[in-house]
């Protein structure tokens, strides 16, 4: 087995260029809370402009820094980045979103393979505006997430698979069943991370959670409690498997 | 680099269960026609009982013997068979047949991962019936078959890359710009292969060229020239590469 990056990863904050921080806070007090890396992504109004801003911002601190596209039109090259996580959505009802989009960035520029990695996306809030734009279909049981995160780990060779409940804190069923359904691959949670005991509940059963509108609603004092919360509960997860 | 069994494999006949032999012909005068795998197949009226009686009818002779599954329904489990092929439709336009039919089989079945493979489809006839079922967009210049194909491997982590002209002779020129798009995967071709120049013709630029209708309408005869065909053009490529 080969090691990644976010094997290590119990925490991500998410920064939308298109957000600012909360009053008074800045990139360096969101990199020293803690959390072990950043993805800088959005989905609506993102700008190469803005997201180079918010790079030059956080390129200085010792934290991992990952551009998330949210289209080919907003890469930003940088050596300030580790790398790019790129998203496919499994459960798009638009074939744009699993394939098209890729394969239109791919005609168009010459991709870094060696630091450009897939997230494959499973989507289930249908309030979400992710879900409207891909038109994902988030009508899905355990078992419907759980088979694709067991495809998109096996049948695409994703390294990442991610279940995400942007505005919502989701079922920990079906984290749990994702993650059950998965050998090596490695687990993102998002959705509703907002406190300790929130993180800790998905940090039982994901491997890394992703909170996004808490930086910029909240700010970092509850961004940091986050990162305990995830913290604690892995290392819970791995004494359970040095014990068994 | 791993090796897989496809990594020596010039030439695929590909069996259509609904489909009869030439009169006169079996399934063992198949076998010895030099191809090096089978692949059991078809888009149309295919039934588990229809590739039963052709695993049967091939499982004693020494080609390697590969299911491709048009759908969950069909699959047949049979130790006789040395894997699985399964196809996801890159440039499909719906949804289903990128990863939807895989979830769902997924889901129904305990899949056997160590010996199911991914094959990447891009199918370039709008007038063949799969192109018609998938409703695949083959609207697509050689570089967009190409960046299909970079995204089929580097993201998709795809072992093979299939570009597939069914029931009419491709563009050589797509298809060598596929392959130069790709490192280490492996790239089939379909479509039109009919005789010794025209698996020729497509040989120098895919590692692997399948004939389908060629045995059920021609027969054994003609396949054997396409084998020829085939493995003097991958002579003729190794040679080159020696050179070089």
């Amino acid at each position: 087995m080969s090691t990644a990056p976010w094997d290590d990863w119990d925490h991500i904050v998410k920064l939308d260029p298109d957000k600012t921080l909360v009053e008074g806070e800045t990139f360096e007090d969101v990199c020293r809370t803690g959390t072990d890396a950043l993805e800088i992504g959005g989905t609506l109004d993102v700008t190469t402009e803005k997201m180079q801003r918010v790079i030059d911002a956080c390129a200085k601190y010792d934290v991992p820094l990952y551009q998330e596209p949210s289209n080919p039109a907003v890469v930003v090259e940088d050596d300030a980045l580790d790398g790019y996580l790129v998203p496919t959505v499994l459960n798009a009802g638009d074939v744009f979103w699993i394939a098209g989009a890729h394969k239109e960035w791919a005609r168009m520029e010459e991709i870094d393979w060696s630091r450009t990695f897939s997230e494959a996306y499973v989507i289930m809030n249908p309030e979400a505006s992710v879900a409207e734009l891909t038109e994902a279909d988030c009508d899905l049981t355990a078992e419907d997430v759980a088979a694709y995160a067991e495809i998109a780990e096996h049948q695409f060779g994703q390294p990442i698979v991610y279940v995400e409940y942007s505005g919502t804190f989701g079922d920990p069923e079906v984290v749990a069943a994702a993650q059950s359904a998965m050998d090596d691959a490695t687990l993102f949670y998002g959705g509703g991370i907002h406190d300790y005991d929130s993180a800790y509940a998905m940090a039982e059963h994901a491997d890394t959670v992703v909170v996004g509108d808490l930086v910029h609603d909240e700010g970092v004092d509850a961004v940091r409690e986050t990162v305990e919360g995830a913290k604690d509960a892995q290392k819970e997860r791995t004494v359970g498997t040095t014990d068994a």
